[in-house]
């Protein structure tokens, strides 16, 4: 915990917020809007006992700055021009989180010029020649009902000076970016060169992935609705599973470094007889391995169910070489075909009658629209990140800390991620429900 | 048409029904029940200007025996033993299947002794140890709330005689089975087997087929709730294609020899831009060919949805050695897989970026449970197999014909397979919904 | 069924048709299309035996012409403008039938010209001052996603006159009507006003009804997915009941006339114990009634479920004065509540606890968006409606008869319903589920 | 706030846990299990501001016991008997609630004498001649399948003394309560009455409130899924208002002292136009009035949507007399039926076509089976109830509180409730979405 300390929580501004909100106008109809100020600061960590001992000993208990509304703004909406892009995988909710941008720009602001950039950053790109999305209340109004993303998105960076080109040419004052890791490293990257130029331009992230691995944030959305489609998955396998003999369902879920849709699964859906995550560590042969369990289990019960998070057992290819994808990150080795052969193998060899059907269901649980939890929290996260853009904030992301939405500086989670706890509640949900023991010689 | 003549419609008895049916008890309760005499048919084909040109021309149309509950039963329920085995693939609806034919034997007739056969036909063969299961109204309560059979199913026949000699020693005087093509071969055989030794054994089946393709008979069970899942799993490869630069979502449905859930699933969700089927041929390469129309797809619209039937396209693999599954089935090569690399080279030749989501759901479809429609349909189903097999009736199989249910002899559906005409409505209508011509050079 | 043979099933044309089909152009292109001829005919009643006795007796079989693409039209597509209106009560797949009319009308026919009638026959009159809509394939391409009719619905009828007025003046020459039973009597008179005035306006009729009662057809759109979330609304109902002491589920269904919903969701549905529908009288005191038969339920059992259909045991109203709705219709009295009060009354009296739950969901039912089934039947049924149209047919409706679509003059089915055959399969099956007896005296 | 600093979060045992907790067992196996110690507390409000001012005043910031396994416990798990009780309205996820207590107690502890008292606290009393039902893994295995409570549940306290007679005369050393807060008051009395009798039985409570009210706690169990039904009912509302001319939707939800459910469904389903909850007061008539406003919306837009809590708009029935349910609390007046009749009245009077669908889904929304992560949360709660129920905690309930499980001493939040802030960000949204002003004069 001694690291944490170390962090930077404070957020930067492009400027002086000076304009009075128009959110203000509310107030004396009614209902007074509340506003933040930015010395309100959610704890990253509700241990009481933890932060009464960091106060002993003269220590500032981590915090980030609260999101909400602010009472002065820093750009002139009737001025402003804003661009949003969504880059990386699909996950459900991220047209929500279009919509609701779009429309607090709108309504709650005055914001009435903002685009779409087509296709992640790669529509920054003229070479491409992708034309900006005019986006309007009307072109939104109901895009959250379908799953993907009405702009497009693509893995892989670009040209960071020629990203800062086409914002400064085409007047484009605040950018929101929608994605991944890899993602909030070019937001950094791209409100950096920005400062160099000395321009005014703020860069807000919204974290996305479907993994719900984000470092210091509680949950992620899109996760939720992930968990929903994975658990109906699960119930097939169990349902192919028992109707053969011996029969084994194998599902692989999302999850490159962290087991958490797994996982979460798993509690939901408690027909789970093995979860393997990238956290936990098994061996496959040998006493007390996968293979001499996964027998003794069809022995005594005659079928199997078996979730793996695709990160997981990654050291079965140690030896195979490493492959990358657009984005730069490494291409993992499908652990998911590896099992279902080296399963199928193992059962022969042991001359024992198996039936084994493998399920990778990836693509249709990203591409659903969010679910109605997931809906809401895009929502209220996409409102932040607006008012957080339009308080001349910049290069920081929005998210949820203990249930307050607050403002996080882009460089303090890029490149960290959650992980399960194994010595934690959750994961011995896990280990009590389906049963299953270390798994290893 | 001619050959249909020729069919031989006739029903099989074990002897005559001299038993009052006890269905017959609710009479004077209010609601009279209303009995089905053998002498009442259905027409096979409704058209009214083919049958009065068969009448004129002093022929008899095509008809089939009408199901129902006959006034007379041939066994003693106080004293039949059933048995129901389920064969073959999973399809959704087989346990409302098991679950209405418990019911109607128990509460309609009387009949308390039923048991399960487990794994399909090797729960026959002692030398697989696998025991009986009893079955009643308890134990089948709620199983229809769950995808798969509660038997368990296995693939491949056994044999005839070993399964003759245990129907005979355990006294099962009806036996209920529930499969495809091969399934009713195997019963077919085992109802001779059964004649030529001279045992009084009802076998009727119930034709399983999650393709629809069964000769002569309108729908069968599991077919609109396939396609209701095959739906959602289209809308999926939707939003994939759709989000990303000349995205391809390639879905691989069921249907070995018929194309009927990939065209109904087509009409329902018309953002299919190409429905492949077995019935309808097409050329890859050339002008006018697949690739050639996929390429011009994507240069207008920047997005395609592919569906095909897992059939489709097989003379792509005419070189290559043939090879079986347990049941004796041509193993298909995977059509799937192999347009998926056909296209991903096609476009990299082409130097054209474009990015495939292949989704492969058949494990996802065919075991989820029975949807409302489907329901009613097994239960209605079930209760003329059990009518049928308590008069006595055997070496036949139960289903709908111009929405009548018919009593069919086995013989005349085993080996044949209905299929999608390309010249009728059903396939104008989807040529329509994608917009697609004929692929063919 | 005697009377059933002076039905006059011949179809009104406006004319000769003798412009070539440009359905047609298809030919050449890989599939053929398979025109339909006015000779083809489709038998009412598929039993064999009787259409046999019928021809020995030298009657011809009542038949329907077979719906289909005509090899010759009547209209010049690129002078034609059409009109939609959709009437009468929600019913899940108007939205399909308006954006399948609209597509076939532009795609298959080259019409560019259709508009919508705002809320009924009410947007006909220029005194509501409703504008027309414009449709094109843009504006009902999604509308499929969404429940009740994006064109608005009343009830009640509108002058005659006047409408045809309208049709006239605004150069309206084919109209599709899209209602239950009043909306086809307006639109028999409308097109007899048509001709009287010898003019060539087409009327072609798309029956809507959720209660799936329309005379002589199969299967109306919408029930389907009706019975689908009747469904599960019993399953709440049941959860209620089970969840309390003697707890009664008491949910009221559509059906005015006839018990198709309340009956199919009881064979889907196998929790519920009474099921009660119009065709079946019923007593509520006295021995072997509703009252004493659902305590008796209770003592044994301690929940009970009961689903009424609207139109059930209006007899208990006899001396209430009549109420009509806007359309005429009988305003039928709420026999939930009255159940609900005369239940609730009676445990009272009889000293026993008991709570009851009642739920009335038409409002939930009518307006979901239609399942994939119906999706489909829709989309056929629609096209089907087009093809009679550009055929110059009119004064009929299309509707689904033995497995295919056929033309019905509008006289035949005005007036008359299809009800539950309380002798028949599907009213035993209710029985057998809930075994219920005769609840009468 | 500083009304809170005077809770006491002390939580009270029955006495020292002295025996080693069998959790510990399966240290060594691979994963080690982390225990938690009483000193690890949670801060109920994560504010870090405030919680660095009330350090410098000297004053401790309020936090709870942290929930989880306790290294040694109180009860000998083999001489264990525990029983379960459900008590009030059906909320989704109490059979989740009740299925993985008693798992827990079974596989983590080795209890194995559990059981389930039927009816709520009726239950207790012999005079209602009720059974025990005995709880095994077994009888719990699916029961989270379905919705509403496998144990009965009842409205109404009884004698306390009796029920602590029972608990005594049948051994029950823990009793684990589900219900309201009628439930924790007498949960409360229970635990006072054991006390005084010296007796050592542990009461642990699981708060169940479907409005999501519970004072302190962040999210109690059903709110999620019960807001995803609500959002289906608005959909079809929204749908039947759309198709209407002036067509209006009214949905009452649920929400007697809080707008919870009726706000965050808002939020899910942005097509709503009112919100009306209990804690924003508002006007009828008079300029700016809710009539006034919805008049202009018709004029304007020709529908609306409106969502009533049932707890809103009480002054309207100030000079009606008070009535109370079995339970003790108030009966609320039907704002539901009662603005359905002033709407329909005030378009009579003003002489405009209005058509308004009034829907009350309440007995549809709270018996669902629990969505995803409603079933996830009910099991790591129950989890948690066992592990302090065993460690020997008494006259507390537990509660998620900053993303951590916490233990709460009943007296806390009894009597008390959360409301919406009308000050804070999720009604603001509302209002932003809804674009409803304040609805006063």
């Amino acid at each position: 915990m001694t690291k944490k300390k170390q962090i930077d929580t404070s957020i930067m501004t492009l400027g002086t917020a000076k304009i009075p909100s128009p959110v203000e106008a509310r107030e004396g109809k009614g209902e007074q809007r509340c506003f933040v100020q930015d010395e309100e600061r959610i704890l990253v960590n509700a241990r009481q006992d933890r932060v009464m001992t960091a106060v002993k000993n003269g220590k500032e208990p981590l915090s980030f700055e609260r999101a909400g509304p602010r009472r002065k703004i820093y750009f002139d909406p009737s001025k402003l021009r804003c661009a949003i892009v969504s880059c990386g995988g699909l996950c459900p909710g991220t047209n929500d989180i279009i919509r609701s941008l779009v429309l607090a720009l709108h309504y709650n602001y005055g914001v009435h010029n903002i685009c779409g950039i087509r296709y992640g950053f790669q529509g920054f790109m003229s070479s491409h020649g992708h034309e900006l999305m005019e986006l309007t209340p009307e072109t939104v109004s109901n895009i959250h009902e379908g799953g993907g993303t009405v702009l497009g998105t693509s893995r892989g960076s670009q040209d960071i000076e020629s990203i800062v080109d086409v914002l400064e040419r085409t007047n484009i004052r605040l950018l929101f970016t929608i994605g991944g890791d890899g993602t909030m490293v070019a937001s950094t990257m791209i409100a950096d060169a920005i400062m160099k130029r000395g321009l005014k331009i703020g860069v807000i992230g919204i974290p996305k992935t479907i993994d719900n691995d984000i470092y210091l944030i509680d949950r992620s959305f899109g996760f939720g609705t992930a968990v929903g489609v994975a658990v109906d998955v699960i119930r097939s396998a169990h349902n192919e599973a028992t109707s053969a003999l011996n029969g084994i369902g194998l599902v692989k879920l999302m999850g490159r470094h962290s087991g958490f849709i797994a996982a979460e699964a798993t509690l939901a859906m408690p027909v789970v007889n093995f979860a393997l995550i990238p956290e936990s560590d098994f061996d496959l042969g040998g006493p007390g391995g996968f293979l001499e369990v996964l027998k003794e289990r069809l022995l005594h019960r005659k079928h199997a169910v078996i979730v793996v998070a695709e990160g997981a057992g990654q050291k079965f290819f140690e030896n195979e070489p490493k492959r990358y994808d657009a984005s730069g990150n490494v291409r993992l080795h499908n652990i998911g075909l590896f099992l279902k052969e080296i399963i199928t193998d193992y059962f022969i060899k042991e001359k024992m009658e198996a039936t084994l059907k493998y399920i990778d269901p990836s693509y249709m649980i990203r591409s659903v629209p969010a679910n109605t939890n997931d809906g809401v929290l895009c929502g209220l996260l996409a409102r932040r990140a607006v008012h957080a853009g339009m308080a001349g904030k910049t290069k920081m992301l929005v998210g949820l800390c203990n249930n307050h939405f607050v403002h996080i500086p882009m460089e303090e989670t890029v490149g960290k991620r959650r992980q399960v706890d194994c010595r934690g509640d959750m994961w011995m949900g896990v280990l009590e429900t389906t049963g299953q023991n270390s798994l290893k010689n």
